[in-house]
């Protein structure tokens, strides 16, 4: 069984191979595969990061790769409210590289983890001409939040601030150096581990974390809970930057950061009922902003709109 | 805390590691991460397979390279005498890769795991310029058979035959047809889950599977131990083909069984009590034989010989 996935040629993909495994393969398709142990509910993730796929030399320090990859990982478990215990990293770097070059990204990714209160608990090295990480997560939680359970009538809101990495990496894409604040968003991702828990704790239907954009992983909860999003464009809370960087390429500041993939913010449908207050308690507990941005409605897909005006976004894909 | 760990590149950089992330990290240098979960613990291992470091694809179909990058991550839970739950499967594949090579690959990384009583539980697909699968495999057990508890006096043993690997690779690198027998080894190796936990019940003191060689891995578990092994080369189990093997290169065939990687056989510690009428017991159960090869004394390293002479042996070791 495999929850249900948006459109685009990388979720084909994954929908012909779950079809060819059948029953070999089990809850294929939510952000992390869940184990029932019976008292408590394992989640577990993987996320590979590949040199010239997702990020370059040029543009990263060692430390910094390691950290994005753990963070971007570690983000699947905060969508679905789950306590982190630590994590697996393989790596696979040339031939020649120093010793130092591992201890480096391995300072990053311990970094990553240890901010979150889990451990490094393992990992593979090995030998590839392009420089490899993948990182297998490992948390636990009493009742997992999946991305199949938003209703109409639900609330959509999102934790923090988006469209930052976007804006440094469209600096870093044209050869100019990027503004700090907007750096440190593409550098240093902190996954909303605590907001996770703290949504799960608060009545969430349904969650993902934003790697691909708002538009891409909007589709994959509406399409995993059978409904439509409506996304009010000119609602999304801007990371710093991110007005002058949209001005910059002549898109609206809502639309900008709705494009930007990795902002590792949480995209979670609460019950309507759910109000700004208690988004405020989110806030002070965590320093975390929690922001309406739409709501869920009966049929499928995802409706943005820009000061009532319809607006047609796509989400990142490695495959298109 | 690391493991001890025996000596090389591939392992100093291990340590390097372990040693800069000081506590963030926990449990390194095992076949497996073991999490004590209180009834019970989880072991999880990932294991990486580069094209050009780990597989040729003129070598291998897309199915063969799949089973035998799960089955190497599948043979560190035999090692632990664990059950397996499942596996995560990380693809990474050149952008122009069709939708059917993804599903080829995963119908071998299913037919391995559904093999062993698991399933495929998630993972994640990604562009690279190089074939990449890195597996983290999961299992459970009520307590987990590690590496450290060799003690003098124990006998030392191996399940299966060995160097039936090698000899296709040989043959594989020599632009050769491999003998049938041999190219199953290679292609189709089978992780020895039944054998690991028929072992674990049955007193086993230390295991390890044989994924570097006897020497490499031998050392491993010597130094986790902190004992010495002391290998009879002309015990060694020999695979079919071997002997013929051995002479084209004018080489013993204990040594040259001994030398062979990838054979995913387990080397285990027994008590020195345990008979060669038991190992008959877990031959009849799984069809799998264990042959005595050694014993555990005081001291470190591994001490081969060869009808009483030393030799000296490497293990593989992808920096070396």
């Amino acid at each position: 069984m495999i929850a249900r996935l948006g459109a685009g040629p990388e979720f084909d993909r994954i929908r012909a191979i779950a079809a060819a495994l059948g029953d070999r393969a089990a809850g294929l398709g939510d952000d992390c595969a869940l184990l029932d142990l019976g008292t408590e509910t394992l989640a577990i993730s993987s996320d590979i990061s590949i040199e010239g796929t997702h990020f370059r030399q040029e543009w990263l320090s060692l430390e910094e790769i390691g950290w994005r990859a753990a963070a971007g990982a570690l983000s699947d478990l905060a969508a679905v409210g789950a306590v982190p215990i630590g994590l697996l990293a393989s790596l696979a770097l040339p031939a020649d590289s120093p010793s130092s070059t591992f201890v480096q990204l391995m300072d990053g990714v311990g970094r990553a983890v240890d901010a979150v209160g889990g451990k490094v608990l393992g990992g593979d090295l090995s030998r590839s001409p392009v420089l490899t990480l993948d990182i297998t997560v490992i948390g636990r939680t009493a009742s997992p939040i999946r991305r199949s359970g938003a209703r109409p009538g639900d609330g959509l809101w999102v934790t923090g601030r988006l469209g930052g990495a976007r804006a440094a990496l469209l600096d870093l894409q044209s050869g100019r150096l990027p503004a700090e604040v907007s750096r440190v968003a593409f550098a240093h991702p902190t996954p909303r581990i605590l907001a996770g828990q703290w949504l799960a704790r608060h009545g969430a239907r349904a969650m993902i974390d934003l790697s691909d954009g708002l538009a891409g992983d909007g589709h994959h909860l509406a399409a995993a809970s059978g409904v439509a999003l409506v996304i009010e464009l000119e609602r999304v809370p801007l990371g710093p930057g991110v007005e002058e960087a949209a001005s910059a390429v002549a898109e609206s500041a809502g639309v900008f950061a709705a494009r930007g993939g990795e902002d590792y913010e949480l995209l979670v449908a609460l019950p309507g009922e759910f109000a700004a207050e208690q988004a405020g308690e989110l806030n002070a507990a965590t320093g975390i902003p929690l922001t309406r941005i739409g709501r869920v409605e009966a049929g499928e897909g995802v409706r943005l709109t820009l000061e009532g005006k319809p607006v047609q976004l796509r989400g990142f894909d490695h495959f298109a």
